[in-house]
């Protein structure tokens, strides 16, 4: 390993405990890199604003650091096990070409915040996708809904068959529910929209840093004022933004769950392209529907960051070294959650109704709440129309259609009033 | 128990099965009850304007409704076993004083969508108190952080000595963190603000609800458009609430870890009045500060809560019997979070710094850093800076005192630049 | 309130402090109260052999202890909001019936070793309750695999028919599962069996006291020897205790998610006894098995209970206020645990299987692995024999039945050869 | 990639679906490779005993699985993205060398046994490491408690000073704890020590295979029977073996927890060797303890992998493609709990108390305990005496020591009394 930036002469260093110390930290930090180079470059223009560097310094650092960045990008410089962290590989690096220059770089500064600014960077990145995602999702929705908004199939309750229901309220239900998962990406994404650079180690300075520059610069909303509540929202903000990932693949999973029932042999209501299906090493017969069952796992793996972090957060006040592992845990949970999120909108695209299928599951039962309201509409209590209904429910389709009966569906939201223009307005806003 | 509205004639009733079914689901109904009937009335009233109900007819409702709030204030009406819920019962009741008026009221709603807009009026209240809560002890906070702006305490990081700070920066950064929890209620009460009365069991109705009106009537800022997203937003509205909570909480484990090791023998620094501490069955010597840890043992609750939803919500869209489960978690979490947070605003108003003992924890090495940012001001390579303060850490103090190095911690949000005011218009902005 | 044992004179007590720091915790003592006089009993008689009580003494508290076991039995003595917690409400009631020898009770022990003995008494018990109920699941399992051995039922992968199965193999699945659920709370029993008291407030005492007798007259296997570990193990027994029945719930929630989709509409392959199911408020026609539901979502809560110990356990050694919370989470756990796993014998040994039902889902595709194993046993390299049956997979059921299917399926444990005889063994063994 | 097993003619295979279905599997697989390949040895067996290998065809494919086993130890054969999974890798391998051979090795077996057996051999051997680390530490810590059983250290509760403890009692209490959890991974090891392999896809095949044979040759202590329970058995024998981990790790948790004060500056109880700590990149003072705190952090990785296992275990019986995602959990717990506890023996042989810190936290209150049972033990009801001990609390250390304080701690565990010798034994037993 390259030298420790704070490693003191005559202090061993033992090669099991400094293996327990780093983990998988600098490989990890292969996510969070060039935005650390690019907070760097912020706060290197901080520094000259305040005197610690000179214009020439400044310009030598942001040549080398854009050069740091391309190295990166083209696998000339690799990030690996001889650095500490990502944080010590770049300050290396400038000193080893630029000398004073690179020594001057740390200034005003601590690794405590620099991992802050740079994960909050990437936060943002990832609830930016997230909020994009979810508003593709109810696009698909939204565009079925509106083109299948007659197609019946079963309602249900307890998976139990309920009342006729259509395709297009199913979808509009997703619609809605992807756009509120927009929403809560965007509020997310505003909450942590603020810098914490310049904060140092949680107590800041005796310098007075330009954080106003490095606030605009790396286009943050605001200054996150307090040193120490900068050291508090390690954690807190990982765990926001993982809530709000976490709200949009508790959707998925259960839309997986639709469709891992849809596309069984009992219900084949759904058919999707092959490619999303894989086959049995020893069952020569099978299709499986893989895709959605690891669709259906992901939120899982959300679940598990969110768990790693939480119960890492019972701490005192200021940076301990257990908030190292809240890396690992959103690195894990966004991978996942955003791979599945992205394969979603063309997997809804392409699935197909059968509609005989569909149609085959309507069951004369499913007209009896029709009737005991048409009754209530008549006139008779509701409580003894749905008595006479129920003692009736088996002959209760009789010269009903499941068409019929979605013409009539007319509370707002319903199947002949889905209000899709309210939701295209509402995913209108998103943009 | 009374008759169920569901039950069919011969169908026997099993009472340990009963049991199981009805576990405590009518006494949590108590939390929901009033709310219910407040969403009962806007449901009357919408069925009026639709002809189901005659004017005289919905005047007798509205009275008895009225009637049964007050019956249920002053203990005269009780909600208990002999009701299957909180719904059967009110429609039991106004059967029993109203006759066929009663029979009408279920026209064109589901207990279904009954219990979300009761949960979801509650939930809008819960989630206000947190704001109001947060923004209660974000007052004190900054009050404090203003009338102690320069008062020493030491700085930690890893619970090691680090640097000198101020109760300033400390109050400082929980304010700005409760600020911001009071910021996330806020938007999760905006994402739950939404009106699901009128989507029936997930559905809708062959009845043109006036759905705008009970959305008018109860107060929401929009309606929920979609019956299938209403039903998937059970649980996941109740999760997104607890994720609020849990947000301060979380804050609150970590005010009442640093409160726990200040009031220990070893620290001293901090000094609460005796009714926040209790004594020992056995150990004639102990004030434990009990409060402490159970504000900090609060967030488990709220994590316990969410996680009952969590595993609760693998399930296909459409409702489901397990999401019954979800009430005694969210009555659960938000009772011990609101309890907690309700203590924390006098709790910190009253607690008292210890100056001396204060004082006493300051050691030499904690101006090391002062030093090696003073060098690099003056020009010297900060690395090189820092090499030599570490040389030299033990007599880093000479000469200097807490008070000094705070007067020029100038960076942004440090000691010498609190920013309060920035935060002050941030708080003022939560009203 | 009764006088606090801890209270000083002059220390004010506040009202609202004191309700957050009571919670429920001395309505749920009411789940401990027994346990704690039967080990106070026994700490009594220790108490008399090292001389602090008299003969008279001892005799007199035992039979005060008796009466108020009694009292407690019949709701003549009610523990209520007046004590502070059932330990104080005991020492009150035998000091005001006996006096001194009320006031020496304590003598040796702290509240602190009382919970825990209290609470390691109820644990026995709960496990010795799950190891029983998982023994009756296995036992109807068992006898339903030897009576169903050859009753064909599809069998799945990925929720997708995939080859014949038996009724004879589910059931001997679920036996076999029960069986270690059982072994497992044996095996936890095991672990948590040892007596805490006499541990004091986790620093022993500076008196002899008799571990030896009290381990002896409580039926424990053994002294839980360090007073330190005695403190440890407070909440780290709960959670190995949740968790041998979370062991069991875990297995309840997938045998659940069966029998919800065999009582489906699109499956129909089980009929279950109509008091296993409920009805809708405003569907007629429903019967929804909200039994199965709610034993679906048993698990939630066991799982809640985990969460909310472990949460708590991030904390130094030692007795601290917020293990106290560990109380409602396995009151709570334990309850709804054992409630739905005492409804399942019952439910597995009266749900009927529908033959036409199970037959019609039979297709023959099912057959596929059959014919590429045959071919394997006739010489056809598998893989081979496997592309074969592949491209042939839609007639593979020509001139096969079910029945023939599983008459030749003789890998051990298949449905030609159950070895429920084994099974039956290690069920014998739990007893 | 290479051929897809299940590949058929003419279905196209999407690139993006495919890295979603892959994730990190096969990379992944590495941890299993070797155990897979063990497995399949003896699976060649059983088919030779069957007649589906002839005598040579064993032999062949045993040489190769032998040397596949060499490759890949010194990296002459790597198992990467260009396979599907381990299992298809070896068979591959198996059929590009021996032709016929290779296309037979499947038979009768599917790639869900293929892996429960690999895992559960992986399990068996995590869990022996689990026992033997836990040993390892129990026995540091009864060496330290037997050394240093009369050094006197303060005894806490809430985090405040209570009475005199003793190293010897802080010892002992681990070594308790660290026996019970070996225990608790022996139980455990027991649980999981059964052969899923011969069941094939869940239902078994239409061959006699020789399961006795295969249990035997693996090492198993039983045949798991029922090929429905085996895959029941997937991720409920990965949280119980994680379980088992978290016991240790939860200890662990506390004891770093322990630790952390101790090291701190207010506590200073403790030294640790320089390797133990890292410094800071801007805070020249600081040496931090941050091995002991990524210990600490170390139960919320093993808490996220059972949360992930835990969160997609609501599923029916049979395989589905979600549990695949069970093993990067196992892996990530194992690896995070294995490491820290690894670290703990050095760590607990190494640390050094510092007596005279100990002793200055030592207060006049801290023997007042003492006071009132010696009261207690001259005839004064322990309650009068306790009151009155209270009231002098602050003289109660007159004429006393902490090490006459120890002497008379006769209760059976205590300072005078640690019954190290029956530890010793329990210890003995884990052998």
């Amino acid at each position: 390993m390259t030298t420790l930036l704070w490693q003191k002469p005559g202090v061993a260093v033992d090669a099991q405990i400094q293996r327990f110390l780093a983990g998988d930290d600098v490989i990890l930090d292969r996510e969070f890199f060039l935005h650390d180079i690019t907070a760097s470059t912020a706060h290197a223009e901080g520094l000259q604003h305040v005197g610690i560097l000179s214009a020439d310094e400044l310009a030598a650092l942001k040549r080398e650091l854009a050069q740091l960045t391309e190295d990166f990008s083209t696998g000339a410089f690799v990030l690996d096990a001889q650095y500490e962290d990502c944080h010590s590989a770049i300050e290396a690096r400038l000193t080893e070409r630029l000398g004073d220059a690179g020594r001057k770089i740390h200034t005003g500064r601590s690794r405590n915040d620099q991992i802050l600014v740079a994960t909050r960077l990437w936060l943002k990145e990832k609830l930016a996708r997230v909020a994009e995602l979810s508003r593709d999702i109810a696009k698909v929705a939204l565009d079925r809904a509106s083109a299948e908004a007659m197609l019946p199939i079963p309602g249900y309750t307890h998976i139990q068959r309920a009342v006729v229901s259509s395709a297009g309220m199913w979808w509009a239900g997703w619609a809605e529910a992807f756009i509120d998962n927009a929403i809560r990406a965007h509020s997310t994404f505003a909450l942590v929209d603020c810098n914490p650079l310049g904060t140092a180690a949680g107590y800041g300075v005796n310098l007075t840093l330009d954080r106003e520059h490095t606030t605009q610069a790396l286009g943050f909303a605001r200054m996150q004022i307090s040193p120490v509540y900068a050291q508090l929202s390690r954690g807190k903000f990982e765990l926001a933004a993982l809530e709000a990932l976490g709200s949009a693949t508790l959707d998925l999973r259960r839309i997986a769950w639709d469709l891992s029932l849809f596309t069984s042999g009992e219900y084949a209501f759904v058919a999707l392209p092959a490619q999303y299906t894989t086959g049995s090493s020893i069952m020569p017969n099978k299709r499986n529907p893989d895709v959605i069952e690891l669709m259906r796992a992901t939120h899982a793996s959300v679940a598990a960051a969110r768990t790693e972090i939480e119960q890492l957060l019972s701490l005192p006040s200021g940076y301990h070294r257990d908030l190292q592992n809240s890396k690992p845990a959103i690195v894990h949970g966004f991978a996942r959650g955003l791979a599945a999120l992205e394969l979603l909108p063309a997997l809804l695209a392409n699935l197909e109704w059968r509609p005989d299928k569909l149609r085959a599951a309507m069951d004369s039962g499913m007209y009896a709440t029709d009737v005991a309201v048409e009754a209530a509409i008549a006139g008779v209590p509701f409580r003894e129309a749905y008595q006479a209904a129920a003692a009736a429910a088996d002959s209760a389709g009789l010269g009903r259609t499941p068409e019929g009966s979605l013409q009539v569906r007319t509370s707002p939201g319903a199947a002949a009033d889905l209000r899709l223009d309210t939701l295209h307005m509402r995913w209108e806003a998103l943009a």
